[in-house]
């Protein structure tokens, strides 16, 4: 993908903090609700989120095919449905509206009023998701499952460097930043029996992943290449892809995950698009073998994006246990919705798909406790003692996630959650 | 669930053939387009279609409590979103109307405006699907699976006698019958090789499943007790869930079936309603060893459905190459979605159920060419000397189910689907 060309200006009207996450470069979409009722799309500057749906109604997007006003929603499904002249457009419009040396200076107090703190403003999962596919991509997590789960075979599986391994998820329990989830209950097998028991998980786990969102569909039957497949999405998020370690083993020979993973997923509220993330465009890992011709691409690259798990233990202080980045994974977005595609699967706006747990090479950058504890061999001593080998009710999770490169910062936010008891 | 009492009349003023699938006892519902445009909702009465938008225009369900008319709509979604009370008014309102008996036979005349052959209509998918889940219930194809492809090994694995083993399926990608659907590319490992290889499947195969929609959601963090289950349950279709068996060989291990099966699906366009499906309920196999008590029945049941799959090969004649029944499943409906819930996963209206391939215990009842020709090595021989080991570009595969019993006939009508060549 060519990156368009925004110009961005040097400084807006808006007051931004210095680290936010939401520079004028940034730019992200989410969906919220507002304090006296009502569902609309918002653009983040710093602390503020811009209202696009009061925007749109002032005549703001002249040059905006709609029929209907894209920001008056409970997702971004309608805006995003536009297509890309339309997220070129929109991006470009907002930089000139807050633009210090813009024209539009005149309109300050008009836009003023549009602008909301984000503290005042409740987020909605910001896509109505069709589907929900779940890839399986960092290597290095591929192969630290391998070593604990099958020690005397090879690290990893035969098709792994050949295929971008993926299954499909279960998209209604994909629930946004700040929603608790509730510790599953289900069958698991105990050690040295043949006899399952039913029960409260007991190896309940996250895992750092991030999910693109598709936004431009591919009629069912066709394809779409790798070297266009950039095209067809429109940003990324934070994804936490909870999961039920001890239910997993019993359940997943041979269909795969199940309810191990179908009780809930978090998302990140914000959707920070492709175009933000040019800026931080940088090398993919190198693969060998080589892939198939249809995976293989002229120019091969991935982002640059600094990924954190904190864990705050109940009533503690929160500590970082994971410091990751995207830029580990060795299969590329574009090979991901290239591979999802190539029998002709038709992929639908909105759609989401999960990179898989982000695991780094060193041991402070494995992506999920089963990684970080080695299956519960090596608890993580946190502050004051307290030890942790998977998570415990109360426990709560934060993912952040940012680019940063020559004092520009584009970020993510956070998704943070609470765990709560099983009933 | 005890089945509601509807007192079905003896003859209906609408000429309904003996042998249809579509008698006053059934009663399935679809969504159709209309020659002219616009799609609604009908009811199945012999080869006509009732058009039941017009008949709630016209004041036909005043005990409806619905603002907007639920039945001009492209899916069942919003009926079905009423709720049990209004599934079975609807039901009762329509016997009412279409017996001979009736005081309201004076409407005859208006109520035959409404009737539509069925050949003049354009079926559509029938509800719009949130999410699709295909499960693996038949004992029998489980075992023909595990002696095929572990014929060392025992033929069920482990966990298959104490969970209903399921997997997340692609919502996207099922179509209605008549659809054709595209043989699918992807990756293979041929035989005694290490590299896999890119091409058109070559082994495409059909599964013969019943499909469920869900009729009544569950809220995240909840489940649903196996005793309660079938409420929550609208009614049943049939499914063929496409198979490429060389993709998924070379795929599945360790997370399930992807490319394999997301390029198509396919299904009836009628559901029968679980209301019409209570006269032929009758005995599930046993279970043993012992299910974990959120499994375990208080009266476990299922339906006597009989099922049939003709292969048309090319432009030869139809040959029936299996004759198999609901009834041989191992895990019930019922056990299927408590387990789905147990760990608290949502469902919602719309979503989908299948049962996985329905293999009965002879030869002739294998629900599925891997099957039928055990692997390839015993080819089918159809008409005319012609051979089949999996599915041909130009096949037509038709799947058919019903139920009889003391003349009352409740048919599912059919789904049938050509194969077109990869592109």
């Amino acid at each position: 993908m060519s990156a368009p060309l925004f110009s961005v200006p040097a400084k807006s009207w808006v007051e931004i903090p210095d680290e936010s996450d939401f520079s004028l470069h940034n730019l992200p979409y989410a969906v919220a609700r507002l304090p006296k009722g009502g569902s609309i799309v918002v653009v983040a500057v710093g602390n503020n989120a811009l209202n696009l749906s009061r925007l749109f109604k002032k005549g703001y997007f002249p040059g905006l095919n709609a029929n209907k006003n894209p920001f008056r929603s409970t997702s971004l499904n309608s805006f995003i449905a536009l297509g890309r002249p339309a997220w070129t457009y929109v991006r470009q419009r907002i930089l000139d509206v807050l633009d210090e040396q813009s024209d539009e200076l005149k309109n300050r107090k008009d836009v003023e009023k549009f602008l909301i703190h984000q503290q005042l403003l409740t987020f909605l999962l910001p896509v109505n998701i069709g589907n929900y596919t779940d890839f399986y991509s960092s290597m290095e997590h591929a192969s630290n499952v391998g070593k604990m789960f099958r020690p005397d075979g090879d690290a990893l599986l035969p098709n792994w460097k050949h295929i971008p391994v993926g299954y499909h998820g279960r998209a209604s329990s994909i629930v946004v930043s700040g929603y608790p989830i509730r510790r599953p209950k289900g069958q698991t097998l105990p050690d040295g029996t043949d006899q399952p028991v039913f029960g409260p998980c007991r190896l309940l786990d996250f895992e750092l992943e991030m999910a693109f969102i598709v936004g431009q569909p591919n009629t069912m039957g066709d394809s779409v290449s790798v070297d266009r497949a950039e095209e067809h999405i429109f940003g990324m998020t934070i994804f936490n892809d909870w999961s039920a370690r001890d239910i997993q083993k019993w359940e997943y020979v041979p269909l795969g995950p199940f309810l191990a993973k179908n009780f809930a997923s978090s998302m990140s509220p914000w959707v920070v698009t492709m175009d933000a993330l040019q800026p931080f465009r940088t090398e993919a890992p190198a693969q060998h073998p080589e892939v198939l011709p249809y995976l293989k691409e002229k120019q091969r690259g991935t982002y640059d994006i600094q990924l954190f798990v904190d864990l705050k233990p109940g009533q503690h202080r929160p500590v970082t246990i994971c410091r990751s980045n995207f830029k580990y994974l060795y299969w590329t977005m574009a090979q991901q919705l290239a591979h999802h595609t190539v029998g002709g699967c038709n992929m639908q706006v909105g759609d989401v798909c999960a990179s898989g747990t982000i695991s780094g090479p060193t041991e402070d950058s494995f992506g999920s406790m089963l990684e970080l504890s080695w299956k519960g061999t090596k608890p993580l001593v946190l502050e004051g003692g307290i030890e942790r080998k998977f998570l415990q009710d109360g426990d709560v999770v934060v993912m952040r996630a940012f680019c940063e490169k020559e004092g520009i910062r584009v970020g993510f936010g956070s998704v943070e959650t609470e765990i709560l008891p099983a009933h």
